[in-house]
């Protein structure tokens, strides 16, 4: 594909993603296709020649877009956000096009500067500790997702609790690591791949609101201790998946403190919200932390995959992830005056994904960012209202920001049946989890283009198809 | 942006890029800035209102682009391809747009069938052995990168090897990795990742092509055997990245099979060889391992990142990283008919990469990549041939394929300063290895637009200026 090739199809591609952004809500938001549809539709080998790209692209509204499940849908109210917007889309297409590696400073300067840079900006923008920023000992690094951010830190209090270096000798054994019973499935599988196993990862009792109990974590802290173990690694998360609960990180990090353990904290989705003053109480006492994550991949109109990362010290951080081979030796390196992000996370290679952060900041602007963010906590205040105005309905679960956990009082058969009709209604998409055992819906708003009239819409489809 | 400004900033983002792979040639191909050059444009503080797009285009002509390194330049010889298309980069711009998530196949069944799919289509396209077929035991899946997927094969064989349940208990000690002097950096990093650390990697001597020795590596298994550890872990590699060694797999693989140790094969850059069929001998025994990895980010000119890993059966991967939490499961995953790729990787949520590989292979066809791929070995063949007609010169390892080692016969010291010479007048970029201690510089010939011409004026440019 020559330059003017590019020219020509990439205006078409960029045509067929607008109109992709103006019809969305045309189709059913989740998939309808059976298993194997998909594949059922495509030839069995490669073609030998090359194909005309126009038909490359008829093949994506006849086959791939049917097989989508329309996350960017303003209807879709499951899982998580993971929002995107204009000019994040813009930027990753410029990343692709540069083309660069950014595993080094040598390797493309401005991929590494421009990700130090935004993310002091954001330390700056969420009212994050001082401590996180590239000019103190800390800093903060892009990672893939909030799993490898887990993961990342798990390494680093691994190393850091380490009687001898873990990376050459290997693990002892007894380093144990503390989670709440909701937190994210992520802590259980990074402590499954860093070795410890996840007998040794304490699944702490959470309160009435399903956020972890500080005394009966420091309980199982002090049995450890007395029985000779290691406590090595705390995650509380801020907005846990199932309810949006929100650990008390004062009290934790009091405790981590006490006892020199690794204090991790996750706000994957949550952390969008820290732009809004009124939203920083749940982030009090994140200046105790060591490593803190956030996602502007879930809920700030950043496409996946971008999620941001920071260490209060990244010394431990770079000391576990640091190999140096001869091929990557280079003089900006050796002087010590540069970042190398290789040695912050698990690949070596990597994207140039500071630019979509950039773009998406400048061209929001914070406080449209934060208007955003408050228009979809406030409509999710306002569904939480018309479930419990609705005597067939129950709130599940204290709402916190933009997530509503509810059911029918009809128990479990009843709800589940419920969410089988609305989502093969093809109109709305949600998503259950348990609380209290029980089966449980969850309704999460913060696509960008949710508005109201889809909130309401969504509410009276609920209502309606209750009905059976 | 609403979709109208989208398509406005869209045209002239898809003209940035077409003007970039136009002029690309016009920048000094290494970043010419100092640490800290780009920063210094930044302002200290995100806008609170919003930028215009026009003005944040311009800032990436007037602060991003002197901060690059040109990896897509045709002058660019470092480190090891990372090359891309025009398909490939539309194909991302289209991933972006859709932002849907490929956790699981219910998450956009499109996003897994046409990954699965396509990872078939390469077993054919590449000769590889059948058992790595999504139809069989085994199957393909797609990483962020060749360090991930060694990562994940490792886990995939601590698992296997585990005396009792790593997952569940904790590493054992004594599980024992092998691989040559010449393995990349990943190898190392992920037995430290893993908990198994570094002291029990062996590191086997090679032979005076860099190749691994099989005899050695038979020893040092025997040598843990009788010391009572468990080998668990081989990595051969087809082009390590100094110099292009090629490892013996099938004495490699007949060894794993007799003392049943995981046989992991990394053919990070080399792997693309195989669409021609007169290269395919390097990956003869290949039906002999475990699990295999190839980046086409690397010399298939689909964008970082893109890493193609198969494994022969299926069962101890998804063993060793599947996680089933309350509001991940469906009916899909648990009627069992579908793959769910989350559980063959190290993060949860992951990006729609196919898509950019159905692009680029069917945009180029299968004789067009193998046409640039002969071009470009056929080029390296040619510059050795005048490497070894110079008498300055001496070459440092056999060619295999598209890299070419050589040095200076006056030593290290001038080596060293030619390399930075070159470099620094912004025409070309090389980097350096070490090879039987002795520097040496590495010549990789694989982007996309390098033609004869620009290799003609690299090998002038070296000849010219080592006179000093």
């Amino acid at each position: 594909m020559t330059p003017d090739e590019f020219r020509n199809y990439g205006h078409k591609v960029v045509e067929r993603v607008a109109r992709y952004l103006e019809d969305v809500e045309s189709f059913p938001v989740q998939s309808q296709v059976q298993p194997g549809w998909v594949r059922g539709q495509l030839p069995s080998a490669a073609p030998d020649e090359p194909e005309p790209f126009d038909q490359i692209l008829a093949d994506v509204d006849r086959i791939i877009v049917p097989g989508l499940t329309h996350w960017q849908s303003p209807n879709f109210f499951a899982f998580f956000p993971a929002n995107h917007s204009g000019p994040s889309i813009l930027a990753e297409l410029m990343t692709a096009g540069f083309g660069v590696q950014g595993m080094m400073w040598a390797t493309s300067p401005a991929c590494t500067e421009l990700e130090s840079h935004v993310l002091d900006w954001l330390v700056d923008m969420l009212a994050l500790p001082m401590d996180f920023k590239s000019t103190s000992l800390g800093g903060g690094v892009i990672q893939d997702s909030a799993s490898s951010s887990a993961l990342c830190a798990l390494l680093a209090a691994r190393e850091r609790a380490g009687a001898f270096n873990v990376k050459r000798g290997g693990l002892q054994k007894g380093l144990t690591c503390y989670a709440s019973r909701e937190a994210h499935s992520s802590i259980e599988k990074a402590v499954q791949i860093a070795g410890l196993g996840s007998d040794q990862l304490r699944l702490i009792d959470v309160d009435d609101q399903f956020a972890l109990r500080p005394d009966a974590l420091e309980m199982a802290i002090l049995k450890d201790l007395d029985e000779g173990r290691h406590p090595t690694f705390v995650c509380a998360t801020i907005g846990t998946t199932s309810s949006q609960a929100m650990d008390p990180l004062q009290e934790i990090g009091a405790i981590c403190r006490r006892h020199q353990v690794w204090f991790h904290v996750d706000a994957a989705m949550c952390g969008t919200a820290a732009i809004c003053p009124e939203f920083r109480n749940f982030q009090e006492g994140l200046e105790l932390c060591d490593s803190y994550c956030w996602s502007p991949n879930k809920w700030m109109f950043v496409n996946f995959d971008c999620n941001c990362m920071w260490v209060a010290d990244r010394e431990p951080l770079i000391r576990a992830l640091s190999i140096q081979p001869e091929y990557l030796r280079n003089s900006a390196t050796e002087r010590g005056d540069v970042i190398d992000y290789r040695d912050w996370q698990i690949p070596l290679g990597r994207r140039f994904r500071a630019l979509k952060l950039w773009f998406t900041i400048r061209s929001f602007g914070v406080r449209n960012l934060r208007d955003r963010v408050r228009n979809h906590v406030a409509l999710a205040k306002e569904v939480e209202e018309w479930i419990a105005a609705d005597s067939r309905f129950e709130l599940a679960a204290p709402r916190n920001l933009n997530l509503v956990c509810f059911r029918l009082k009809d128990g479990d058969r009843q709800t589940e049946e419920l969410l089988h009709r609305l989502n093969t209604s093809g109109m709305i998409y949600l998503t259950h989890t348990r609380l209290n055992d029980k089966f449980t819906l969850r309704l999460s708003i913060g696509q960008t283009e949710t508005q109201r009239q889809h909130v309401e819409r969504a509410w009276k489809l609920i209502q309606q198809t209750a009905d059976f």
